[in-house]
């Protein structure tokens, strides 16, 4: 006990490098938390992240800006563990996010659809109410309803994932501390099926409601905050990039995981929050490169946000991962790729605003102008774009998660790959293992695999809260 | 000082464990390692693995076997540590294999399809003949010819990747320890141009020449070798499982890296040898599935090898990692997407088996039933079949880097998914980060991302050889 303590001792006094005088890592950040709790947490999740995603908007940002990805820049650095995570449901091998966020959230693997319900309907406490009743304040952002699937998974248990109606009510009863996204839709009394005023019932319960970026930033600190910045998912970030009115009323991810931390830093007892990029995996599904991209330095702004928190705070510990592969886009050999990926750079619109707005009686010159305008001027051919028309007049239909109109994105993508060289394997989830990195108190005791559902008790036993619950 | 002696005395007392008593991870192999020179070194490569390849593997193996894949079991016990790697090449930011090797082997982004020349023709030294010189046994192990890019950039610089009987003959001059692999047709008199039998020149230099397992596993270990065990590349390991006279008569990829090993490693200065499932790259490319996981397999068996041994021995760092993505594959979600991964592990021939065997002439019936054979009785329609077939009355033709005959690898994959839920972005590299892990002395000075032509340095200063050649 005794030598034990002069060690201790010789650690503080040497900053940790003598400690481990052979390691030449020794004396980073990383190294330097190892023995603290981490009294807050930021769990980070860029839903439907590939592998091929993180590398794109990392060679973005060193042939764009100069510089690596904020993500990538902390393995550069050394100042994360790196992991890779297996997110299998308790039904498939390839999960959805309402299984994913659950398997972190409550612990246990479900069958896909389900939040934190099991198969003989099992409920599984989600772990921001065990957080809450340990004294922390606790919240989520994403950029899709707030009401979908990975944040209510750390919220709340219910048999469907589809009931965002009954979450947002559910929610209402949590008195969870921060609650940004989307999903107006959900707590708006007029598109409620059962007309009921979600925002008064928020309201009468001490909370601030903010529905743009103004009304969010003057939100006091003295009262929980809900907000919902549009109707449904919010912008893709390339679309919000080119539209001022967009710029000026919604905030981005880092906005919002800014202000939530603010909300939460000066409580007592720390705080645990969520923080989704979920328009990724909306963007796989679609196979919208400009969408995938753009969304993902979005959250890696978010990433920065923490990480600057967590470097000045001292008491945090970042978790960044996905909750599934999506569609494992790459950028495919070919003697134009480096050209073909830089033309990205200059896309103004995602697939998604490209194909909402074609009417079915557009003229061919009118949707190739279209996407010449999104895309940096690529030029497509009139049988493409006849192609594309093909599925306005109805004559075509292509299926897809989030494609109720049934757009041609897919074959959209097709066409755009011979002026991007990335390719996809499908529009839906993989079976992938998700890339998994820890910052902070706590982050040293990662190992290099981890199964989803151990993230739940590592959580609480970083913070030193019992899972008595 | 004194401090300094001190502690390092109690790091040896106890084991290490109490020189930093914050971490979990202490007393691993991996932190007992970190002081020590790593005398060996083995480099192992699997060409073209996307993290869809890994994933796929170890799946494989806890629902085939019941336990993780070698690769991945280093990751849960923690034993060793993780990072990605950037394999750009000079001229692209997805590379070649030729590029790549020569990245590591010569420490200089060359331009794809170069050897360890730089654009103004540059030579620079390749890392095996650096070690050579400094006094170890070196050699190469592949499942491709081993006058191939792969092992080739460890080795040699020379103007063209694709001269691999000009690379045969500069191996013939280098006196490395041990070459094996396939490429027969490059040393054979009868198959080269200039007639020139390269085995009377190896065994006039005093090689043993192996064109069998039995006559490799009879090489002397006094003697340095080269083995041979195909004309071109060596089978894949799915076919080979399914044939009692390739088994018989061909190594795997685990049998030669153990033979290598045991040539090699009594040597007074140790020794540094490259070992690469260079087949992994060729299913890839191809789409075939049963190549494509079979052959990763082969290739997590060698690891084993390569670790079992690291492990006793003590005194060796084992790399293991890829030189680039391929195709990205991946499962896809789905209802089926379980039992149609498992059906995978019933198929008993590669689509390379498959499709070589066909003839022009063959009945719709004659196809389907090889398909039957090949891929666990899956029943493809009659269209399907038809369609096969007229790529080889040449009403149809697909291009492919090995796909000479012009076969429907593509359009075979395309059928198979609907039974195997695997889906593959193309059929060509990608620019995806590879996966890197490393164990023993040496690795603990890895970072989580690592740029390609920083591992040559690292390889020379692990081993505590000079940078002076
Ligand atoms: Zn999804
Ligand atoms: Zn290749």
């Amino acid at each position: 006990m005794k030598r034990k303590e002069f060690l201790r001792g010789g650690a503080l006094a040497f900053g940790g490098l003598l400690l481990n005088p052979f390691r030449a890592k020794a004396n980073t950040i990383k190294e330097e938390f190892g023995s603290r709790k981490a009294k807050n947490i930021i769990f980070m999740v860029s839903d439907g992240m590939s592998s091929g995603t993180l590398n794109m908007a990392d060679l973005y940002s060193r042939r764009k800006l100069g510089k690596p990805s904020h993500w990538i820049s902390l393995y550069e650095e050394s100042l994360v563990n790196r992991g890779v995570m297996d997110m299998a449901s308790l039904n498939s091998i390839v999960t959805d996010s309402a299984a994913a966020s659950s398997s972190w959230g409550g612990g246990k693997r479900v069958n896909n659809g389900s939040l934190n319900i099991g198969p003989n309907g099992e409920e599984y406490l989600p772990i921001l109410q065990k957080f809450k009743k340990a004294g922390k304040k606790v919240g989520c952002v994403t950029t899709v309803p707030i009401t979908h699937a990975t944040p209510a998974g750390f919220c709340v248990y219910t048999k469907s994932r589809n009931s965002q109606e009954d979450i947002a009510e559910i929610y209402s009863d949590l008195g969870f501390d921060v609650m940004m996204g989307g999903g107006h839709k959900y707590f708006d009394a007029a598109q409620r099926k059962d007309k009921k005023d979600m925002y008064s019932v928020f309201r009468n319960k001490g909370y601030s409601v903010a529905r743009n970026k103004t009304e969010m930033n003057a939100a006091s600190k003295n009262k929980p905050l809900l907000a919902t910045f549009d109707v449904d998912g919010l912008p893709y970030s390339a679309d919000q990039n080119s539209s001022s009115f967009m710029k000026n009323n919604i905030p981005t991810l880092a906005e919002m995981t800014d202000k939530a931390i603010n909300q939460m830093k000066d409580h007592r007892n720390g705080f645990v929050m969520q923080v989704e990029a979920g328009k990724v995996d909306w963007a796989a599904h679609g196979n919208d490169i400009a969408g995938l991209l753009y969304d993902q330095l979005a959250f890696d702004d978010a990433v920065k946000v923490a990480i600057d928190f967590a470097k000045k705070d001292g008491n945090t510990l970042v978790i960044i991962t996905s909750d599934h592969g999506n569609a494992n886009p790459g950028l495919i050999y070919g003697k134009n790729v480096n050209s073909d990926f830089d033309r990205i750079q200059k896309f103004t619109q995602t697939n998604e605003w490209i194909l909402q707005g074609v009417n079915p009686t557009d003229s061919v010159s009118t949707i190739k102008n279209r996407i010449a305008l999104a895309n940096a001027g690529i030029n497509i051919s009139d049988d493409q774009a006849r192609e594309l028309l093909g599925y306005y007049s109805k004559a075509k239909m292509e299926d897809g998660v989030y494609n109720p109109r049934h757009l041609p994105f897919k074959l959209l993508a097709d066409i755009q790959k011979a002026y991007t060289s990335v390719g996809w394997i499908s529009m839906d989830h993989s079976a992938d293992y998700t890339e998994l990195a820890m910052f902070g108190p706590g982050s040293d005791k990662m190992k290099p695999f981890m199964k989803n559902t151990d993230m739940h008790t590592f959580l609480l036993k970083a913070a030193e809260v019992e899972n008595k619950f």
